[in-house]
């Protein structure tokens, strides 16, 4: 049992290795376990010292995916045998990732918590690409939804959103990108700009631009896969290939 | 007249110099010139080589404040005359901060750009202070709105935002927080929590914590001013001191 137990939540960032903050890297340096999740790039763990347990709890095809139930209890518990926990999470420890669950469970169990905010896919993604999520006279405000929900439907806020000129950012959605589509195009806004981004901040990232009307068939002949963030809203025209795209796409 | 100018867009963070990303660190220390705006911390000026310029080209009380367009010219005319011009900017470079604008602006000039990511205040100062903006069963998203809008009244989207279940944070919003109170009033969330964070991630950071029907005159008791980030929604309750408070204000 170890008298001075810890735990700190930090974020990885969104994918690129560069992007984690000096705080983040400082905490890895002194972490006696690491627990990652699937989303956190595995070069990050390198910094972590080398006597220092590594323990994958991410979700991945054919690996043992643990609860959040089980998360909490061995961070509790390789807190209270090893000391300093470092529970690693991609992009921001808040941003959909059950920090505030984990926060929660380790105070439960008196283990002092402390929080290295991170860079979210959210907003660096779409600004790696040149797309401003804000800009004057455009867009005042962004929105970031979850597109998978416990319940396993769409979020009631995508068709909240779909009625606003919110800039709007759906991460984990890609698997339901045609149903987000059509709650747009019930709205009439078949030819709101959207583009779909694909391991951002990485050497193979990908984006596929579109309207409402061609994103789903854009995003299929360019083989967008997971994991992707949705970007929806005037501002997707700025990118800088969006209108090169569209007379190009138009053309054909 | 410089062969190769360059321009790169830092978000330097919300103000603790270590929540700055390696590669933003990194830019900084090749710039030749730095373009910083108010909410830098400027210890982060001391990454920069010797010798490169540092050009405070923020807004403040009783200094002279760059407009956008003058902005946009001196950051092209640097890159011309002395190379690598570090556009250094509070939290991310597109969240309300007119990076699409100078990036706009470089690409008509023919000068080549880049992006460094930042830690938004956005997100990161709830974070910080244990109020996760997104959390099962309570929040399936967060809509962060600018409370300074060009025609300087208050968003449109906070009276959306008012009618739905997302967190919202609202920034530069501190001198209108009487006026989206009284739009949350006017929807009946008199009961709704809501934070009012000041300086988040510095030393002198301060905290109100309230209901729509009690957070003015908070606020107003602690002193709180701007540079501050509203947080509205059931997850500001998850606050360690939220309860507590409760029942203490409630008691007198």
């Amino acid at each position: 049992m170890n008298p001075y137990p810890k735990i700190t939540l930090v974020g990885a960032g969104p994918g690129d290795t560069d992007l984690i903050s000096l705080k983040g890297l400082r905490a890895l340096s002194r972490a006696n376990v690491v627990l990652y999740d699937a989303l956190v790039n595995e070069e990050l763990l390198n910094h972590a010292p080398q006597d220092a347990l590594r323990i994958f709890v991410g979700k991945r095809a054919n690996k043992h995916a643990y609860s959040q139930q089980e998360i909490n209890k061995l961070m509790v518990s390789y807190a209270r045998s090893h000391e300093h926990v470092v529970r690693l999470k991609g992009g921001d420890p808040f941003v959909f990732g059950r920090g505030g669950e984990e926060l929660e469970y380790a105070a439960k169990h008196h283990i002092e918590t402390s929080v290295v905010p991170g860079i979210s896919s959210s907003i660096a993604l779409a600004g790696l690409q040149g797309i401003p999520l804000t800009y004057r006279g455009i867009s005042e405000s962004f929105w970031v939804i979850t597109g998978a929900t416990t319940a396993g439907v769409i979020s009631n806020d995508i068709y909240a959103a779909a009625k606003t000129s919110a800039t709007v950012v759906i991460l984990m959605g890609l698997n339901k990108l045609a149903e987000i589509v059509r709650v747009y195009e019930a709205e009439g806004r078949h030819k709101l700009p959207i583009a779909v981004i694909q391991n951002g901040s990485l050497p193979n990232e990908k984006i596929a631009l579109g309207t409402m009307e061609t994103i789903v068939e854009r995003a299929g002949i360019l083989g967008i896969g997971a994991p992707a963030v949705i970007v929806i809203g005037e501002v997707v025209a700025k990118h800088d290939s969006f209108e090169a795209w569209k007379h190009k796409y138009i053309a054909v």
